[in-house]
C-alpha cells in the first residue's frame, strides 16, 4: 500500500478544497455530493450525533448560514492506497476567540468520485493547543 | 467496493473490541500496537491534538489509569473493501452523568493487521442525542 501517492494525493486535496468552500459558503448541494449518500454515512457534528445520509442532509439544510467563515490551521491530509484518506484539520473562528475547532473525515473513493464515509467535528477550549508537529 | 464484507468486518470488529478492552483497562502496549506506529498518524482526544505517534505515545504513557471504564452504544462498524474500516461510537461514563462521548476511528489492514491511523475522540452535553437511525 503506497502512502501519500502524489497523483491520489491531489484528488483528496481538491476534493477537500470544494469541501471547505463549500461549508464556508453554505453550499448545502456541494456538501452533500462529497458525503457518500448511505445509511451507514455517519457525522458527529460540534453538537450533534447523525447517523445515516438522511440525518445529515437534515441538519445541513435546517443550519443557518450565518458565522461558517472560518481559518484551517495543521490541517493534515494522507491517502492510504489509491482508494482512502484521511484528512485531519483544525480550525478557529473569529467570533470564537479561545476556542479551537477539530475536524476529522475519512474520505473513500466510489465510482462517482471521493466521498467522505465518516465525518467528526468537536471544539475545545484553546489552552491545550497541538503537541507533535504536523507532518509538512 | 464491498461494503461490510461480513469476513472483513469480523477481523475490525475484533481489533475494536480488543482496542476497548485494552483502553477501559489502560493496557498501553497495546493500545500503541493497536495504532499505526508513523508520524501521519493523527489522534484528537477530549482536550488534545496529538500528531504524530511519538506525541500519541507520550499521552499514553502519561495517562491517569483511573476512571478509564465506560459503556459504548450507538457503534458502527462499517468496512469498505477489504483494507479500510470506519469505527463510530457514542459512549457515557458513570463518573460523567449528562456528558456523552463520541470516538470515532479509521482502521486500515498492514501487513502486522489491523491499524488506527486517525482518531478522534469529544465530550458533548447530553442534551443534543442523537439523530437518525443507527445502522444494525
Amino acid at each position: 500500500m503506497i502512502i501519500d501517492d502524489p497523483e491520489v494525493r491531489a484528488e483528496v486535496e481538491a476534493a477537500f478544497a470544494a469541501y471547505e468552500t463549500a461549508l464556508v459558503g453554505n453550499d448545502v448541494e456541494t456538501l452533500e455530493r462529497l458525503f457518500h449518500d448511505d445509511p451507514r454515512t455517519i457525522r458527529y457534528g460540534a453538537g450533534e450525533n447523525l447517523y445515516g445520509m438522511d440525518a445529515i442532509r437534515a441538519f445541513r439544510r435546517a443550519r443557518s448560514p450565518q458565522g461558517l467563515a472560518r481559518d484551517l490551521r495543521d490541517t493534515v491530509i494522507t491517502t492510504y492506497g489509491r482508494d482512502c484518506a484521511v484528512a485531519m484539520t483544525l480550525f478557529t473562528r473569529a467570533g470564537a476567540p479561545g476556542r479551537i475547532g477539530r475536524q476529522s473525515q475519512t474520505w473513500l473513493r466510489f465510482p462517482d468520485g471521493w466521498k467522505v464515509v465518516a465525518a467528526h467535528v468537536s471544539i475545545i477550549e484553546d489552552d491545550h493547543g497541538a503537541s507533535g508537529a504536523p507532518h509538512p
